[in-house]
């Protein structure tokens, strides 16, 4: 399987190195409007095809995929292009600004018959799956909430806010551990460095379980913070990214039962349990996970609809943002349905 | 000055106990509806009266001062007898339930010319002050938000929610160090063990100065969390109650200046500063400071107006929380304007 | 069963507390040569008897045990006493300051058939229990060593040094967890604030079957440390006291074969597991368990013998210390063998 | 100025990595009596000229400088053998395995009048001249002692034991810190996975000013710690190198005076300072100042006369471990004097 991929900026050579390290798959040709950017990485991986016309890659008839790795405006062109030229293709996240761009290119993966996935490293994350395991096997009873701190200080961008640059991460873990489509989502949040750009803000999304996902994005925070807690009846788990060892830790814990008023502390505490997280590669698996799915014709993990549902609920956390918080159901504007 | 006590449950002993240790002052009796209480702090301070009418406490002309340490729905009633004879009166937080009730406290006060005090314990935290001092000497620039995390497992009430729990720390805390009557308030939450009574909130404060307070509080969580981060514009304030010796870190750290979007991480990180906090007993610093106010005429820190301002918060907050997280106006429901 | 305490300084009103609350116990009368303190413990506890003559305590007939709480110089002459007398005698540790003394204690309490305990309360400590029990399964393997870190700030002696201030809480831990007699001791230190008086030492006790504990016991720390190590062939152990809640984490995790000199690693890291340690305070453990042995006749866990040995370990680590740290055979002392 | 280096191993690649980016230096030729390796570092650096046989690098005319990256035996022919071709030499730590060696390679070294830098890489990491730099404002006051923590799991050498393997790391930081010749030596440790090559020690080295430098190196701990804490009689510091944020710490607090029995706490605790370090890699450092000495013909920091002393001190270190843990003379040894 050989693969282009079109932009050479900071995402793109992590792309390029993880997929020669893929067996099965070989970066061949790498497009990119910089002259600067595709001399770098030249320079690292020599024996990769170099152009600035993205054209050339998607009408060589030699690749099979294309990687999209630029700008988010321009992932539905750039997909549609691939698509109509038979590639299979694999687009960075967040699919698209739009939930009719990313319907858009949903419906060209269709049409085309060709895989499509999209870059949700994060449900790749060892760590992510091992809270999924968890989950599914149920021992945590029913999932209440979970809350999510994601903020660290300065990594500002100019042409989005942090619910688009950070959100993606959230609501496709969210999305991918609770297995549900959302029933309403909620937005609150602030611009204080740049006008009309939310530096911090506040995301909930509920589901029809009764649970919520709630979510601290932040671009300005003393350090960075990348935890989650998540509530269930019976036990409770805690993921911290950025823990070397103990990313994982399970709480054998929980509210047993509420009648007195007098002892009101009828909670029970137990033993905590960290199960061992494999130190792989997020991007790694995401990327033999690819290859693997258009090898065999399998459905990503991350697909098109995972992929669309990141955008929808986006979409309406903006929508919320935008009146001040107001909640907005999910159904109301899911006019594929 | 000779004080009386009203209520012996849990933190009626802790009053007894600083009152006794507070110098110019005495803890002389004790009442309570429950003999077994009684009996349980007269066997701990042999020299309390103890009685189960607590007129008899209110109609003593030896006793200067009344503490009103019952449940909230008793503080009106309570406070509004104490002031009729000629009492000073301290009255536990919150002041009370509706902002009907608190202003009623706070006009009787006004009326019988004298001491009302508000028990938010929190701000004669010594860690608390300091951040007070941090934020008054200006050092951190513009104060953009601050974030708490008050979570812990199993102290579920039954009267009352989370957001009336644990709500009164925070409010009255970030009101502290604001110094300014909030702009809206905002609140969304879900009930998860008992129907109708949230054990999970979010609050979100907005102030005149474009601040935002936002506070996570829950009594469903892993480990017991009280971290409040504070983000100025040129400094970061971390206050973590749990710490026994690095309370409050001062960061020297801020985004600096946002102009090409090649080189998007151009912020700043300084050296980290911890400055020694005391390790008095809020409790006791806040008994001190009534027996000062009542001694000098002094208005307290915590007085009727700071107390009726936290009751206002938490009954906007419950509207919102109400309406599915409507932000609600501050000033349109200041009716004593 | 009714005890008489002997010394009312920093610790004896916490055995009083305690022997208040243990059931079948009760503290009936104290003795100290300063009457300052017998008066601040009586206005504690109005129901003790106080005396500034021990004597008193021992010739009652009325009283069955007595704590010796005072000074280590005093020990041996009050429990002779009081053994002599017929009592039951619990002495805080350690037992005594040299060998001979200790011994006679022990002889003293064998003469007159009664129980002798030693307050060696860490062994009473549920999370140093909860380690004993996870060495006597077996699943850690062969123990091979243990480091310790009991260090911190301030609490300077004047007549001992930190061997003897911190070491008893180090060898008697140690020598409950291996339950061996030890085969050599060795010490060094230094004196940094006072001359003669070891602030900083490093001791090591090495044992017949070859597992070796350290400890690294200092008056001059940046921070309270309370943390030993305990590393098995199959898994590891970390005890944490200053932790509120994983005071005990299991480390599944051990090498496995060493065989190739390429592949270095051949470690194998599993998951941490961290159990659920009661709140229990370990003195309340200690004195129940105390008063259990006098009315059962049971041996106590840290009995003379336990106490002495710990005192031997400490004068044989006092003799490598004042040697320059030479390795110093444990049984060539043995003179009661 | 262009290097040839000795070596492709694990730490030859990162040694020509930096050389590439050091401005002014050239990674010309690598020679490793493994093709395997070299055709790996060969596909990495494609213009590097590899070969089996380093005389080619020691007989190149154009080569200025060699660095010899090899097994530590190997160190003293590579060395001499390069300045006796009037080539500038770096030797990776440790220098030698005896102080013969070490010292051969010194006076090698002086007889060509060429550079000898010793990789001893800690003493060029920003955290360790950070607080080199405390050291020497003096505010600390006088060092009483210092002590680390470098444990791991599963490192395990073959060759040589943890005091080699690790050792090197703590005496080159505290001799660059404490600036002096140590008085003595002292070392006990175990061998508890392979016989005769301990895998746990603990090393002291006592200094003239009454100093004290205290190690525990192990490959047996549940988890990777890098922590040295710094006593002074004025401030305390921490440097823990595990830490992402906060790597030194300094703790404004010390014992003031100790006049009283009563008062024993008589402590002083201030503030915690923990200043900004850059993230600057220690080896890029390292390589730049070897490059810039070489250029003007300065000393280098970690200069032949540093790498001998570190030999010299595990040398003795070594000596007191066979002997069960003596205390050894430094000076009797320094036969060079």
């Amino acid at each position: 399987m050989r693969v282009g991929v079109i932009g050479a900026g900071y995402w793109g050579p992590n792309i390029v190195r993880n997929l020669y390290e893929a067996p099965g798959a070989d970066a061949v040709a790498v497009a990119d409007l910089s002259q600067d950017r595709l001399d770098a990485i030249a320079k690292r991986f020599p024996a990769l095809r170099v152009t600035t016309d993205y054209r050339e890659l998607i009408s060589d008839p030699s690749i099979d995929a294309i990687c999209v790795v630029t700008p988010v405006g321009t992932h539905r062109k750039l997909a549609e292009e691939a698509f109509a030229a038979g590639k299979h293709v694999f687009v960075e996240k967040p699919l698209a600004h739009t939930v009719s761009d990313a319907e858009a290119i949903v419906r060209a993966g269709e049409r085309a018959g060709k895989t499509l996935m999209v870059g949700h490293t994060f449900v790749y994350n060892p760590a992510v799956a091992a809270v999924k395991g968890i989950l599914d096997a149920k021992g945590i009873g029913k999932l209440h909430y979970l809350d999510s701190q994601r903020v660290n200080l300065g990594l500002h961008q100019f042409d989005i806010n942090v619910l688009w640059d950070l959100g993606p991460h959230d609501v496709s873990i969210a999305l991918y551990w609770l297995d549900q489509e959302p029933a309403w989502v909620q937005c609150t949040g602030a611009c204080f460095v740049q006008p009309n750009i939310e530096d911090v803000v506040f995301l909930m999304i509920g589901f029809p379980s009764g649970a919520i996902a709630h979510a601290h994005l932040s671009w300005l925070a003393p350090s960075k913070l990348r935890t989650t807690i998540l509530i269930g009846s019976r036990k409770m788990v805690v993921y911290d990214d950025n823990q070397a060892v103990e990313k994982v830790k399970v709480y054998d814990q929980g509210v047993e039962k509420l009648e007195s008023d007098e002892l009101r502390r009828s909670y029970r505490a137990g033993d905590i349990h960290s199960p061992r997280i494999p130190m792989t590669e997020a991007l790694q698996v995401e990327m033999r996970h690819f290859v693997e799915c258009v090898r065999d014709g399998k459905k990503p993990l991350s697909d098109g609809e995972a992929g669309l549902m990141v955008v929808r609920v986006l979409e309406l956390a903006m929508r919320s943002l935008r009146s001040g918080g107001a909640r907005v159901a999910y159904r109301l504007d899911a006019v594929r349905a």
